[in-house]
């Protein structure tokens, strides 16, 4: 019976001919996740196969070049007649000091993404062999890998950068021509930017990013297996010169000003690159890929373009098309030859986190009709399925964002994210993110925080507190009353009527903005097959809360479907497959913008959603008034 | 009679519709020169409609843009009914301070170079009007731009620099949409480095530059026009690290040393580049083109590429094709996105500097067979027509370019270009490059020596002096003899028996190769049908000259067409047409190489040409021994 050896653990099992090298990992205690249930779909069991042959079905989920290079799927793979050598790719998931968004990824992966996709990044890592250098054909050294790349990559015009042709020579003539590259493929462009000598440890990076007005992320990829290896999330710090868009692109008006924003989201990101990269050892220049997506206006911010005419009618901006620039340009800290994507905007008030966050859901593929709302400081609406697409934005405030609100907070550690009321004393019961003493409340924990308030009868539903039952949760200050969510002895946390009036104000655009969304397309909540609802939220969003406060439509609970920062993962399934770009950008050409604050029917829709849940109660027949 | 006015001379005449614009620009006492005789093929009679209407035959010398921008060929132009104005490129012919290279350029475009060719350079500037945006279309725009680009250039993609991306918004809405646009054209790709609002004077800027191992020029090129402005040339940097191509591989050997011959060179460049364009008041970064001639080991010194395998065998170099690297890749002073063009090379010893060469000869296009040699510290040959070509190299040493003679050098101001010797008196005449006074003598000024010695008896035919008529000019001292070509009083310039012993090793290395050469596809000098001579020779090569000491062989005169610089005339082709780029690299595709040195023959011919002229006088019927 042949052996096999698994590495890096250099544990050797003996296994028949034809037995599924899946099998035999779990006999050597080797555990490689295939949520797909081995059916080949998701990309999951990626391992590389160093030496020996084995019996390996053909695979859609690999690029050309990683065949060549030994990957294969587990669960495609067989043992054949010979000994193996596997290499196993280590998960390196670790929870950084921000809620972790990997967990949500899991799940949608596996639950609502196209299960058919080629992992095949933009930014490609490959080993081959060049013949040695002969009088005869007289071909030069970039020639001969030329030569070599085009047998795998046909009919590209395959370019170099200056330094990896300066080292070409020497790493040609060190391991016989053995040569590792890392090169970017764009439409009909293969550009080697990375060259060494000798079949390298292949692991290639990318960087996923999600710019929101608010809070950035960055996530480190592993491009050769799909992995997350990790997420940072930290504030965007233009929040010092605006809390929203409209008071950036303001500040922005005078160019040392606008440079000083881009500096500043540069900074941001900079910083969260560095902590993943140093948390894993990484050096960022192994990092060759990025996808990028953000609002309108942060992308402006970015490239330091000038965003003025993005709140100008007619509202048209200098870009909504992905630019394909290098990190260098932009001046991130990566290989400055990295090809930097940024999702495709539809336009200045529904950007590219829209259409990448549009990649983790059905409309793009299915018949059947969905509606994807993002809340986040600016909501954006999308309705549509395989036939159209609709879309329109809303200016929520940054309240389910913690901005306005004395004691709002991200979805981060320490952030208040469920609220449970005591009917009785009217006092609070929470729970913090990653369990930390409070710090302050989140979106999620705001819309719980007042469901809870509203059903236990210490809340009106115009947003008033109970001024009449005593309490010490309630502090009534001459017109004004606040809440207190914690007790004596913690940081005291607390929110106010008129921030109460700030949420209310936040989930009536919200609402609204839906209601006549659908009007458009003489629909009714009922007729709609599936929610997405994307955003800020951390871990989970309540959805009875959503509805209880009439954030959302009370509908049949199976339709909807929270998929968190839908932005990131968006940008994160571009930059592992270039058939996602295209999708994405296919989307976004046929999506049509409505601009809702002309429809006459705006401000009674809006008035009408201001209460809890709302003025008319037939829409929300779940709801039962508080005892 | 719609009246004609021209710019910028503000003359205006009467001219009757139908009349041809050259005319009316005579009537006016306005020159346009058209030296194809106004066929429409030369393309030097170009000039720009800046309003009116004119009957204009199409044109194939004038790129699509350059007809949108309102550029014509002045003889391909007639009077219509509407009064014109006529904007006349200003010719800036300058001389430097180095030999001027634009009289051979004239030359050689007139009589030799294809007469059909397109004015259709790399970098093209254009202008045109860009339609407000829209709320209905949502364009943006990048997007509305690059639509109307496309109107002219269909199928292409279409991508802006960042800087470009950052002015658009401003430029955009600054004169109703009316934008000038620089751009980079490639194989698939129009790349918009630069912008500006309206419709900006177009002058357009290139450089052609020509690497030597002894000497660099740079020629600041008008695209619009095609007309050279202002050629400098100046020593190579290096040559204080070594005279030849072996000596700077072997210095280069050391990283840090690579690293230092790069930077000499990059600095004799920039230098050249301040030199051209102060001298021009032409900012440096409007130039958005460059060609670059030079043999395989200066663009590997240039680039920072290892030499190293050049010396070795298989004499297998890193680059031999055009990387299509920009400006500020490379560290050049001109726009960082200008693109830069390598003329591509055949091999190791035969570089783009002979590629660039051969654009300036008919063996590209013609059924009849010619010869290529470029005399320099290498020499190297090409025979070929239509459908064979065939190439060697051949060691001559620097003494042409005035290297190891001590009095020698490069055909510059105050070089010795001529000499007499009076038969009587062993007394020399001479006359100097820009009639300075004499500072050393040139690779023609020690042609024309050697012949005038040989020919009046005063030097034998293996290149000893007489020692035994007595003249002031030969000076004895032991058993060594030299003479002194200037008089007492000026600056004393001498040649020694031991440096003439170099010139004919350097002759003799020449005509052996080009022997063996035809011997390789059994042809006689007789056969060949044309001869291009190509080097630094400064203005002339005198022929006679040439051939009585044995450097060229003794055939009809008319034969012989001495190109000068070709390199530098090759560059400046490729700026200034994409098609001269393609025929270049097709060529380049199609010559053989063909290694001399081993071939058994060589020893016995390199010996036999070691004489003046040569052993076998039946060589050189012409040949007449001194009285």
């Amino acid at each position: 019976m042949p052996t096999v050896l698994f590495q890096p653990s250099e544990k050797t099992v003996e296994a028949d001919p034809g037995t599924d090298l899946l099998d035999v990992a779990k006999e050597a205690g080797i555990e490689i996740s295939a949520p797909c249930g081995a059916k080949g779909t998701c990309g999951r069991c990626i391992v590389r196969l160093t030496s020996g042959e084995a019996d390996i079905k053909s695979s859609d989920r690999l690029s050309p070049l990683a065949v060549e290079s030994g990957y294969v799927q587990a669960c495609q793979t067989k043992i054949a007649a010979s000994p193996l050598t596997v290499l196993i790719p280590e998960p390196v998931v670790k929870k950084g000091q921000f809620a972790d968004l990997s967990d949500d990824l899991h799940k949608i992966d596996s639950e609502l993404l196209p299960q058919s996709w080629q992992l095949n990044p933009v930014a490609a890592k490959f080993s081959l062999t060049v013949p040695a250098p002969t009088l005869d054909d007289g071909m030069s050294d970039l020639e001969r890998l030329q030569t070599e790349i085009q047998k795998i990559w046909q009919s590209q015009e395959i370019t170099f950068t200056l330094p990896a042709m300066q080292l070409l020579a020497n790493v040609l003539r060190q391991e016989n021509g053995k040569i590792t590259c890392t090169a970017i493929q764009t439409q009909r462009t293969l550009r080697v930017i990375q060259v060494s000598a000798g079949n390298q440890h292949l692991e290639n990076f990318g960087l996923a990013i999600d710019i929101g007005t608010t809070s950035v992320s960055v996530q480190l990829v592993s491009l050769t297996d799909a992995r997350i290896i990790v997420t940072s999330t930290d504030y965007n710090q233009q929040v010092s010169r605006g809390l929203d868009i409209i008071s950036r692109i303001n500040y922005a008006r005078q160019p040392k000003r606008l440079e000083e924003l881009r500096t500043l989201v540069l900074q941001t990101i900079n910083d969260l690159i560095k902590q993943v990269t140093d948390g894993e050892a990484v050096n960022s220049t192994e990092i060759c890929s990025c996808s990028i997506s953000g609002n309108t206006t942060m992308i402006h911010l970015l490239l330091g373009l000038n965003p003025e005419y993005i709140r100008l009618e007619p509202y048209i901006p200098t870009l909504l098309e992905n630019p394909q620039l290098t990190a260098a340009e932009i001046k991130l800290n990566i290989h400055p030859e990295a090809l930097v994507q940024i999702a495709p905007g539809v336009g200045s008030y529904v950007g590219g986190d829209i259409t990448a966050g549009l990649l983790c859901t059905s409309i793009a593929d299915s018949e059947q009709t969905s509606f994807f709302i993002d809340i986040g400081t600016n909501g954006e609406l999308v309705i549509g399925n395989s036939d159209f697409a609709l879309t329109c934005a809303c200016s929520a405030g940054p309240a389910f964002e913690g901005g306005g609100i004395k004691h709002g907070m991200r979805a981060a550690r320490g952030a208040i994210e469920k609220v449970e009321i005591n009917p009785e004393t009217g006092i609070a019961s929470y729970e913090t993110i990653d369990n930390a003493s409070p710090k302050g409340i989140c979106g999620s924990g705001m819309i719980s925080l007042l469901a809870g308030l509203l059903k236990s009868g210490w809340m009106d539903s115009a947003g008033k507190l109970n001024r009449e039952r005593p309490t010490t949760a309630i502090i009534i200050e001459g017109r004004q009353a606040r809440y207190r969510v914690t007790q004596a002895g913690n940081e005291p946390i607390e929110i106010s009527e008129a921030e109460i009036e700030n949420i209310l104000r936040a989930k009536a655009a919200i609402f609204s903005a839906c209601s006549l969304m659908l009007k458009q397309v003489d629909l009714d909540f009922v007729d709609l097959d599936r929610i997405y609802i994307a955003g800020g939220f951390g871990h989970f969003l309540d959805l009875e809360n959503a509805i209880t406060i009439g954030l959302l439509p009370d509908v049949p609970r199976e339709k909807f479907h929270y998929i968190g920062n839908a932005s990131l993962m968006g940008s994160y399934m571009t930059l592992l497959s270039q058939e996602h770009q295209q999708k994405q950008t296919e989307l976004t050409q046929r999506i049509t913008y409505v601009e809702l604050s002309t429809d006459p029917g705006y401000m009674d829709q809006y008035t009408a959603a201001l209460f809890l849940p709302h003025t008319d109660l037939s829409l929300f027949p779940s709801y039962e008034p508080p005892i």
